[in-house]
């Protein structure tokens, strides 16, 4: 992707710094500032505190996490806590258990001399696979958008939710890749862009549309349903941070009120994620853990002050109490199909399996 | 209602100052101030920048506007000119059409000399009336409530959208007033209120509610779903702008989300307004013209500063696209009963009626 037209990930390594540099997105999209990371609690901060967020994003950031935290020391029990204490950070995006288990399924057999560089590599092999993931999936999107897509050139009218592009991604984006893989071939596309209270994580999408040169709107969550009652959108598409085994998807908070319009308004509703997203080994979406955020996150607004400055501003006092779930869970029947890097599928645990038969017997 | 325990009503007329004072809302909740309206076009003011919003309010104040408008002059020309300013400035809530279309059938056949204080005697008479239709609405909720309340004291969960509490009329409510009718008879209930961006009037219900010492707790919108589904929810209580005639609800954009939520997990979803928000003109929800606002609603934030000076930070750049309508429409499928000073009916044509005969020929 590029930023102010030079290509980038939001991810860059430094081995031989033992760092890593990520964009601080809780400044955007008012100040790009990238971040050093050079220790395990600063990788545990980041994902904590949301400098970076996004389920393919926290993954990749975890797994060099890891490998930043074997710099000086890479004995077993070194490796164990370094892995607990990254796990802790946020409980619902299974892409964060995923690269954490594929980091120490490879690093515990072998040696403690061995385990830094094969951390680094392993930490790399994920974050080029999540790109060349991403890419897959917008790929076989165009059999998402065949059917939508009119002869006459009239645009596509596209809403999503949160921020599932490539900010949340090492690349190119999950619930985005297919919008911008639609835009490079020359369909016409517009986007709805949904605030995303109480983070306005959508706005970090209508900062990265704009870099990419995508057409889009911003709006209220509250003004989903208006929009698809009155055919203003032809396909809703989402991101998720945990897909049960039954098809159900855990995506941020407000997903599952779009899913609900989009069905009352035969509007189709996909899911667009990899694989590192499903957790075969969760039933259903009542078993996926839903993170309770700290209040401040409704209590407190942020921006920029006349002269251009981040400032925040308490739009309730302290004490005021506040509830403050991070995610939802859609049902797997309102989802017209989950697409992956493997292709497209239905949200049952049938459609899962056709795309991952090896799946069957685990 | 009281606030700081001192009774009032959110509306004080001076006829003999041709003044009223109302509380300018889009400075609460952190402050409580006062604002003299003394033009007519302060009046119009008041109403398009919602320092007095919620349907029944903005009837009482364009009648009172409009009494204020007769001061110098009470001609015919002036009473219509006054009438078509203040009928312009909101076009969704058919309360102000209806106030004001009520005090034109008065006045119209007095000679203008009598019309200044018959103005401000029927200006009156619609915020008395206002009260005893909300106290009304609040003794009609036992049936609403009757089912719900278990008998080993549970507390009762209800959540709300935007504000139709007593900052939304005259006094005490109308979504409200059920709430405290429960609440004053000893019924244990508390109060989800959800945040209702663009504006935030949750945050004026939860002040309100803060008033009357009942239990609420503040969501962002997009939580109203998970918590539906998580069981925490026993009914949803709404005001309206405007209801058609077969029973489609115009409210506060998001209401439909809620309504699609309430109804997929079997939630009883109520519509509380009064005769005056009722539509018979109108055959249904797809007729009820959907205000769009200015688009700074979503691009400001607004709070208090670190020194508690009230502030406004821009969240986007004044170029960003931004689309902001301020109501939806929620069929009359999805509302289990709509409750009015003359009791609770179905959200139907029949239904209607059946409180209305007299409007069965109109």
């Amino acid at each position: 992707m590029n930023i102010d037209g030079i290509p980038t990930r939001t991810l860059r390594a430094h081995p031989a710094q033992n760092s890593i540099d990520i964009i601080d997105q809780t400044r955007l999209p008012h100040a790009l500032h990238w971040q050093r990371v050079a220790t395990l609690e600063e990788a545990a901060h980041a994902i904590r505190a949301m400098q970076v967020r996004g389920a393919p994003l926290i993954g990749a950031t975890a797994a060099y996490g890891l490998a930043i935290a074997l710099d000086f020391e890479a004995s077993d029990r070194r490796l164990a806590e370094a892995a607990a204490l990254l796990r802790s950070t946020r409980p619902t995006a299974v892409n964060l258990h995923w690269a954490l288990a594929r980091m120490e399924a490879v690093l515990a057999p072998l040696s403690p001399a061995q385990r830094y560089a094969a951390a680094w590599a392993e930490a790399a092999a994920i974050a080029d696979e999540d790109v060349a993931q991403n890419m897959a999936i917008g790929e076989h999107s165009r059999a998402l958008w065949r059917d939508l897509i009119v002869a006459d050139g009239r645009t596509l009218n596209v809403m999503t939710h949160c921020n599932a592009g490539w900010l949340a991604t090492v690349d190119r984006g999950t619930a985005l890749s297919p919008v911008y893989a639609a835009h490079d071939a020359g369909v016409p596309v517009h986007v709805w862009v949904s605030e995303t209270r109480p983070r306005n994580q959508g706005l970090l999408t209508a900062w990265e549309l704009e870099q990419h040169g995508v057409p889009h709107t911003l709006i209220a969550d509250n003004a989903a349903g208006l929009l698809m009652r009155n055919g203003k959108v032809d396909a809703v598409i989402v991101g998720a941070d945990r897909i049960a085994a039954n098809g159900d998807v855990a995506n941020k908070v407000g997903t599952y009120l779009k899913a609900l319009a989009a069905a009352d308004n035969g509007i189709p509703f996909y899911v667009a994620a990899p694989r590192s997203t499903i957790d075969f080994a969760c039933a259903e979406g009542a078993e996926i853990p839903i993170e309770e955020r700290d209040g401040d996150e409704l209590r407190r607004v942020h921006g920029l002050d006349a002269r251009g400055i981040p400032s925040a501003l308490h739009q309730l006092p302290a004490g005021e109490d506040v509830a403050n779930p991070a995610f939802d869970v859609t049902p797997g029947w309102m989802v017209k199909a989950i697409v992956t890097e493997r292709g497209a599928c239905a949200a049952s645990r049938k459609g899962l399996l056709s795309l991952y038969p090896e799946e069957a017997n685990a």
